[in-house]
């Protein structure tokens, strides 16, 4: 009894070290772990520099190494740890967990890089397991509350933007053409967003006079619809930041949301109880 | 009576299924509507690639003729389910509709494919007859009415953005001549709003010292304007979500609105009820 | 008497139609004067692009001599119509209705172009002249207000953005040196305009690994510091919308102008009303 | 005894004019100082460029001379008016001062040229010295206050920022590779941070079309994240603006820190004071 109680012990402060960040030696396990994962992103750029690679091969093999044997111990010590192990084992962060840990393995039988740098890639997702500790920054709330309340407009704006660019990319398709670079409709699309999102290449830009005339109205389009998504970030962060959250404000004017329109004339807009058009009198929707 | 009255009946069900979207069935129509109306601008914008169109030609023109049939049944049973079927097709929507539908039909008939691709491009107006939809969104109510309330000075603030890129961009002209791409006053204009609007292509660029200096000028003051937009959308929006609309803000300092200039000193900007000059104290305006 | 009534009367009606906008025909007048003036400087750009003048340089010619002879009447009439005539013909836009006048007249004289060129360009200051409508909107006013409220710190800003832009591109001319463009200090503070504005034209770009970390963090700071004239406008405008102008907050913290420095210790920030360091307690400043 | 006071007196005065800006002759120094330096600066400047330094070599020899000379007579009257000099010395500013002083000193002993100009660039750190006199803007305070109250959360997305770049970096690598510019993930990375702050040189450009789909998402996301910044700022700015430093806003919803996961069943986010799991009812941490 007493030894199962011990075990339990032992498993029980091996979870909270692991899982959670409000002891001191869960804290620096955390830490540790950042930095071992940050290490690992950092050789995993480091290997893909040509020049590099070449000279320091063997330090960044032997720190790979290193990397994957902290990463394979973490690994074990969580399926331990937990009570349902394959719960873990097959969670999002348990098979981002294995597939950080197994490349180096795998390179001793396959030789293929490409594949195993891509998969050493993926631990750029571990970064969001930490971030967990970003919770305790009480800015990021306020942050992520006002970016939620104001995601219903964000992604209308972000609609116009891509509708905007498909007419202007069709657009420029017709007067540029391939001579400078407005090989299809697509192309022309990827060019009217560089250029409205005020990137501007430079790879892609019109030579013709009326081309360089529509792409000073997009420009000075993005320009000036910028300022529509700053607004709405600003007045809901400022709404947050007093502490109120007027999601829905009350004395909003009512519009009407009718999508009727008369079978007579053809009219729209009307009135959400209108029974009759506005226009031309001729009853609305009678069978309703 | 009895069957008149059926047919009646079946005509302002398909008129509610087509122009409306408060049904289940209507909104079915409206989705499946939307859905072909993307999927043959995709066509469009596939088509115009070379490398792809040689490549699935057949299956692009099994797509579009799909497509186009899909639209013709549309334009006919839009045409029967209105009661002046003439004024629909005289509408700018009708018109557009028809345009949207009959490329593939021309094509048997010429063989010419540039027009009929830009006739077919005009299909992407057809988007805007979904976007009824988006009333239901109430956020973008939201939006249009700060954009709306703000018109006005984004509308100031733009023709001071075309007045400053046209005096720097006479400048440039003079400044940086043919070496460096400024060929005519036009394309320095053009630069100009390409460098004001942070956009930078690079395509043109000054290399004089001068001209670089006059360079910097122009980004730092499109860097500094570009709070402009975003301040009046910010206070608008502010204002909209508050819920209050002070359009005309009640305080604000009255501004003296009289053009007289004195015609003995030439002196302006008289008071509004001014009667003699402020400055030499000759009359003003005796016979009005 | 009644002759010199009727001239002052006939006098005067010309000074209202001329100078002022309040009236039927002095509005009318405007609109004229600033159709021709914005037609006027389309007709110098156009001659600037050197195979439109090629092909229409006749039009060109004969559309010049028109404004020409429009400028100089409307020159008459202003020098006729106001008292003290040589008070105007000296005054800022008396000079400059003078130089838009004269350039075609010249160019019967001398042949040299590119300087008439120039002159004739001045005309785009005549816009100006007009603007005096832009007070009717009363928009640009609110604009106006909150621009000259926010003065003082878009100025402290701008001047910091200069001092990064320095430090930068000293910082990278020792860094890049001459083979990747950065062939002075001065190209290189240039160059770290156009990055920190997020203009990027790309004519100069960093291509060692230190520099491009660098211009990385340029361009980090230059994203996030546009926040802060956008927050200045924001801020003020709103507080401008609302109709109050706190220029001076109340409540603002007490800042100590106190540039003191203790002559013991060498400590500074001293209290406004210290009289002995707060650091070593050595007297300051006993002969004051 | 009058002697010693009168030394006194003499040491306090020229102390009072070189370290303080409060009395005319305090003022007068300080504005010649910073003349002073801003003109060594642009000497540094013009010699770096090759050919202003080929012709004008020998004026810019002079203008160094007197820069150098008047900076020694400051820093020898800035050691004498002080009471500890060596604390002055050995200050930050001490050696700042004493760094910008001696190249061309040096010049006479060594003839390398590209250390002593850096040595002279660090002159320009000297201009912060100067900034004391920003104090008196007060403006300047305001800003520096909203910009000090958001700073977390600036850091919070400035690691966003960098986090996205990575990720999409690493993707480009993999999706574009060496053959438009991408040759390594550190370069991919830069690229990413170039296109997602809306920079865009244009040096490195994606070819492939998926290339160009994910740079089109980076650059819509960076069009739209700008607006996070500037919304911290505006509100910050406001808040600031109002007299009110709302820091920790009092109704804001509380947030649970509670970093425990389950021990059996892996669930996170329980309440704070949760001693049971909300998910499978195991008990938490009883041992804590």
């Amino acid at each position: 009894m007493r030894d199962k109680d011990q075990k339990r012990d032992w498993k029980f402060k091996l979870h909270e070290i692991i899982y959670e960040a409000d002891t001191p030696t869960g804290k620096l396990f955390d830490v540790v772990l950042l930095i071992t994962i940050i290490a690992s992103i950092i050789f995993v750029m480091l290997e893909s520099v040509k020049e590099f690679d070449a000279e320091y091969h063997n330090y960044l093999n032997i720190a790979e190494w290193v990397v994957t044997i902290i990463f394979s111990i973490e690994y074990i010590l969580r399926i331990i740890s937990v009570k349902k192990p394959w719960k873990y084992i097959f969670s999002f962060y348990g098979i981002i967990d294995f597939l950080s840990t197994i490349p180096k393995y795998l390179s001793l039988i396959f030789m293929g890089t490409q594949v195993l740098i891509a998969l050493r890639a993926l631990r750029l997702l571990r970064v969001f397991r930490i971030l967990k500790l970003a919770r305790y920054v009480g800015a990021s709330n306020l942050l992520a509350n006002s970016l939620k309340a104001s995601r219903a407009k964000i992604l209308v704006f972000l609609f116009t933007v891509l509708i905007i660019s498909v007419i202007f990319g069709t657009v420029m398709y017709f007067v540029e053409g391939d001579q400078s670079g407005f090989t299809s409709i697509p192309v022309s699309v990827y060019w009217s967003i560089v250029t409205l999102t005020t990137v501007g290449f430079g790879d892609i830009a019109p030579v013709t006079p009326l081309g360089q005339f529509i792409a000073s109205m997009i420009m000075i389009l993005g320009y000036g619809i910028i300022a529509v998504p700053t607004g709405i970030v600003s007045a809901e962060y400022a709404a947050q930041h007093r502490g109120q959250l007027p999601q829905v404000p009350p004395q909003l004017p009512k519009v009407d949301m009718n999508t009727e329109s008369c079978p007579n004339c053809s009219a729209e807009r009307h009135k959400d109880n209108a029974k009759f058009c506005y226009n031309c009198g001729h009853i609305l929707n009678e069978h309703r």
